[in-house]
């Protein structure tokens, strides 16, 4: 059904390409979609960028692009923002920092809604990345804006991820309790002109040390207001991306989203099950009533749920 | 099973009210004290506190608690830290700053883990505040110390959110998307004896005004080192107790959060019930490996897990 857009959007065409992010949110139209992307993907390589509010992320993801651009990458970005009722003028303030490359051709970029209540990174990043990919962009940039579990599942969709830090954003007893240093390939200390600079790099080198995994992140200071560090930081993701394609890790991780989405699907398709069960059947809503006015205590209410939809 | 610890917590013995929570880790164990609580529940006040990594949440709590002691309240505090390899340590720094309630039976604090990847907050916390409220604890605190869903998701369990900020944070644009800000009935701007704390509390006023609902949250300054504002902030609770309380949302918010309890249990059962046909069902195994690999998409590998699940 969208087979031709799909054919359109891989030949370059950035019209069809956005409309079929646009569909993503649809789920008869995703699931459509999912079905004819798959052939064409596996090219790209996706990098994630997260951190505190205020590490100045824009800025940096709009100086690492025109880099990249310099090197002749072409280029996708999806930044997956928090759902807010007060976000829209918040954002676009956002957006126009990324105002330079808007009518660059080789740059994409595209806003995302964040995931919903269930958690996880939401199915439309997963497969508006593949989407970038089939459509040739050679490296695909995704944003985290967000607090909340989206910051931490970026490492769930991306090869590499940049975390992003500044100067005095606290000791690093607060930096891991942040959660944020467990997902990182790349520690970046941005506005590394700031005081207290040297401290954070030696927190941050020192927590890169006790890693156990076989990469230990690297830690990359920028000035991205006044584009410093941008070439070294891209020089780090390539080390990054070597380490993964010499150790075999590159293809594990592929397999390892694939199974993660599969199972992600699966749970998401129960849900609406049970939504569905619960709508077209008087008996699970009075079930469901009773937990909420405290006659039936919630577990035995959701047991009786449940075998309900299982043996019906 | 559990009616005899759940009696003796009830009457007041700390060592039981321990244990029970100790058992809220093993589902099963959970499930039996979930059936027995429900009855001695529904009395306590429960303040959630949230806000970035470095607000000083910790050391307010701390104050707080004192405050509250003082008022003649008995407490529990959980903390709800996110899952870290590296935490011990860290998170050690932090409960040694609640060394000085330690030792008062009228308070009872207690670490917990944070959610499992389906992000949401963990049912063990849920139960743990209903063994707090059924040991006769008048006030309890819950502390979610991680970015991540868990913050934000302190709102489904709490009366009262406070919101805790310092100056300098960002401007407001950067406070907006960390999406704390929808979640707050008190905004706290602590180290409120810092550069910037003017202009800080003006944003945060701002953003209280533009709120749609009946509560504009109230913004408190504190210096919570210096014990200053406190009080303040304890009066802000009240205030907001008593809005709850006048406009219904009280009963409300507790009959809706047991119908959110009861939709989480359903999942939670389902998803137990797709990871026991997966082990046992060797087609199922094939079908999230062809998945894995690619030979079948991941939307139809799901699709056919979950007929098989609810069609056997």
């Amino acid at each position: 059904m969208y087979k031709k857009m799909i054919e359109e959007s891989v030949q370059g065409n950035a019209y069809s390409l956005g409309r079929l992010i646009t569909f993503l949110e649809d789920e008869e139209k995703r699931v459509q979609i999912i079905k004819e992307i798959e052939p064409y993907t596996g090219n790209a390589f996706v990098l994630g960028i997260t951190g505190p509010p205020g590490a100045g992320k824009s800025t940096l993801i709009s100086r690492l692009i025109a880099h990249l651009r310099e090197l002749g990458f072409t280029l996708g970005l999806l930044c997956v923002d928090p759902t807010s009722p007060f976000s829209g003028g918040a954002l676009l303030g956002d957006r126009l920092r990324m105002e330079e490359h808007s009518l660059d051709p080789g740059v994409f970029i595209r806003s995302l809604s964040a995931q919903d209540r269930l958690g996880g990174i939401s199915p439309t990043t997963r497969e508006a990345i593949k989407l970038l990919d089939a459509a040739g962009k050679d490296i695909i940039i995704v944003e985290s804006a967000g607090v909340g579990q989206s910051q931490l599942d970026v490492k769930r969709i991306a090869d590499t991820v940049l975390v992003v830090f500044v100067p005095g954003m606290g000791d690093s007893i607060q930096m891991l309790k942040a959660g944020l240093m467990e997902i990182a390939d790349i520690f970046v200390l941005n506005m590394a002109d700031r005081e207290g600079a040297d401290k954070t790099v030696q927190e941050l080198k020192d927590a890169a040390s006790r890693y156990m995994s076989a990469w230990k992140p690297l830690v990359v200071s920028t000035v991205a207001t006044g584009n410093e560090g941008i070439a070294e930081l891209y020089q780090a993701v390539v080390s990054h991306r070597e380490f993964l394609k010499e150790s075999g890790l590159f293809d594990q991780l592929r397999r390892e989203r694939s199974q993660d989405q599969t199972m992600e699907l699966v749970q998401e398709l129960l849900k609406k099950e049970v939504n569905r069960s619960l709508e077209e059947n008087a008996m699970l809503q009075q079930l469901l009533e009773k937990a909420k006015y405290g006659s039936v205590d919630p577990y035995s209410a959701a047991r009786q749920i449940v075998e309900k939809i299982l043996r019906p």
